[in-house]
């Protein structure tokens, strides 16, 4: 049982710490509204490596269907396992997201508009083109994916500097290519909030935007798979 | 003697440093002012490393009586050694709120808000609302004993590299929550400068707002007991 | 074949991430517009670290056509595969900046300005003048590979910890001197990119500035070989 | 020689990075211009951290009499070496601060202010009081110098990430108190680069302020000599 209660425990902490952040910087009546793009991409990054330190020994610290899909195609990973990996990262994800509306009820019920709130809680197109955003969201996790795999050939890597490695890794990605359609780079971490909008008593919070959902689920699995796809082929 | 000595110079050592970026980044004619929250949560994250480094081999570098408590309670600390603690803990965050106001006492004089003075010292909420406040700084803490006890789990995690990692998760706290209460996170960090505020012959300093102390005090200790309890409940 | 299908893939990794902050952050509609020098220098150095771990055992990760020939004359570098590394390095560098411009194609075609537009491409001086411009980006390349040079000298230093060290030096740079020329600090990062921003179909592009191409060509040579000059003269 | 020779180039590579980046981002005409006190700090941390990595086994990378100073008082470094030491740390930062006039000559003829282009090179309170200014630079020595000793105290610490502890210390010092007095923490850092000002033809430039120089003098060398003094009277 404990993989499967890690990567629920981990995957909770990845979104209250994640959604945390865009809460924090973005809702009316937060003390640390408008601190920007370092602090989400920078807070992102720790977001992730905080739970891979935790439970990294216990299940590997995917916490993204994507990643546990792609490291099981590669042979990384237990076919068996995957569903419950799966299942557990997206509730994780969902319980994750209730906290954060919990803990700032009251800075959503001070802002109006409903694409910020929706913003807290899953990812967004900054220019909406179901082609160019899957291809954003496919390269994205093609980086991740990829590099979580190309760490293993840094010699001599202790596990400690490899969590900080993750922490680049993210932050780079979000830095980076970020403002094309949010990073959500993981399934679990876009639609396991975004269903928490949707059934979340939240006032005015307009629509979850179901017709995106496609983009982060196609997107990050597509470029998972690509890079492990690459990754076996390069001859290393 | 040692290890009360050190939680006293660490603790002090660790307000000097932390309330010394509020002064710097809030206070009028301070060069550095506006600078905003990436620097407040980076610098905070940085107080704790920095005589975590210094102290840690000599107290366990606990600097926060929640953190001591739990650990207390979770039999990693020994009891008898608590109250010393818990003393030296808040005598060294007041005497560092103390320096930072012989520091800043030119900024402080040309300041004229009272509540930015106050927030030097110790912590407000973006939203006064006692339950929530309360529920704040205990998931604040929660993650923050939470992550301090799961780093033990990084296989061959190094004395150094685990500073880095407690850095990280201060500054995670930080920029994910910290607009909702300041994140005290540790009732010495609060109470100690909100001692020093009440003392101090600070000019136009207003309420030391004492009503609000007891969520700082209470908050810190439930996430720290309540992060113990889970942890001990995995089947790890 | 694999050093230079690393120097090659490492390159386009490197241009991806970092052409692409630079579109993250300049051109309009982009999700993180104008976040500015913090994110751009600091995701700079994570393009540059992020392949360094992935593909340093491959290919040493030079990435850079004025390193690689500085290692060469230097002596740590065999000179029979310069060309190769040199090819591979311009070769990713083109196809890095095509992916950043497909990506970004909105975000392009949203934008007016023709000199941003080349700035996510390739640099350019804040001041023009041929002299001091190549200066500055000869003493930004003497301080990268004096570094790295450096870097040998610490005691113990294990590959993992020295991945932050390049990163860091990455950073330093750019936020120390990168306001001058906007350190290309590396042929095949400026000439790659401005071909590819010379050859695609960008609307509205202008010119391409083929005039100041001497500059980070020139510049980063110099600097680079006084860097292995100086290193060599030290009576270590 | 070879220590003497260290200390020279490592403390002109501190000041072409340290100045460099108060040019880069508060000069006009800078691409970086107004990039705020992060960029600044963070990168005055990699000045001191690159050095120190290129040149500590060399010199034990000082790059500042007043910690040269204490580590003699403390019986740690060699007393007939302190002369040597202390003529190169202040010859390479005034040749770092010639080195950033000329490369930025071009931007500081573009500045207008005065106070600004001293600015760049040296150090000014934001409150002047003679008293309380050397107080600053004495506590935030202190900080350095303490820090410094007591990161001996963590167990199995690496020559590396020391390297990075270092870097932590001054963007804490920096970040958390820079804003009182700039922060020079080291008289060399002050006085070579201030004469550099006084001896330099720039346009405009106005006076040197030596007035003040007795503060980055005093305080440095009283709080490193505390530090030393505090730290041999802890019973570890």
């Amino acid at each position: 049982m404990l993989p499967y209660i890690a990567e629920f425990l981990g995957t909770m902490l990845l979104i209250l710490l994640g959604d945390g952040v865009v809460a924090n910087v973005t809702l009316n009546k937060s003390g640390m509204k408008g601190a920007g793009s370092v602090q989400i991409t920078f807070a992102w990054g720790l977001a992730v490596m905080i739970p891979a330190c935790i439970f990294g020994a216990a299940s590997g610290a995917s916490f993204n269907p994507a990643l546990t899909l792609a490291l099981a195609i590669d042979g990384s990973f237990a076919w068996f396992m995957v569903p419950g990996y799966i299942i557990a990262q997206f509730a994780g994800a969902f319980v994750g997201a209730c906290l954060v509306y919990l803990l700032f009820k009251g800075q959503f019920d001070a802002t109006d508009d409903a694409a910020v709130k929706r913003g807290v809680f899953c990812t967004a197109p900054s220019i909406r083109n179901r082609g160019l955003n899957i291809l954003s969201e496919a390269i994205g996790t093609f980086v991740l994916v990829f590099a979580i795999k190309g760490m293993g050939n840094v010699p001599g890597l202790t596990d400690g500097l490899g969590k900080f490695i993750v922490f680049g890794i993210i932050v780079s990605i979000g830095m980076s290519l970020g403002g094309l359609t949010g990073y959500a780079i993981n399934p679990a971490r876009d639609l396991g909030p975004r269903l928490a909008h949707a059934v979340l008593p939240i006032r005015g919070k307009g629509s979850s935007d179901w017709d995106y959902g496609i983009v982060p689920l196609v997107g990050p699995i597509l470029g998972a798979i690509a890079a492990v796809a690459l990754y076996a082929a390069i001859p290393w």
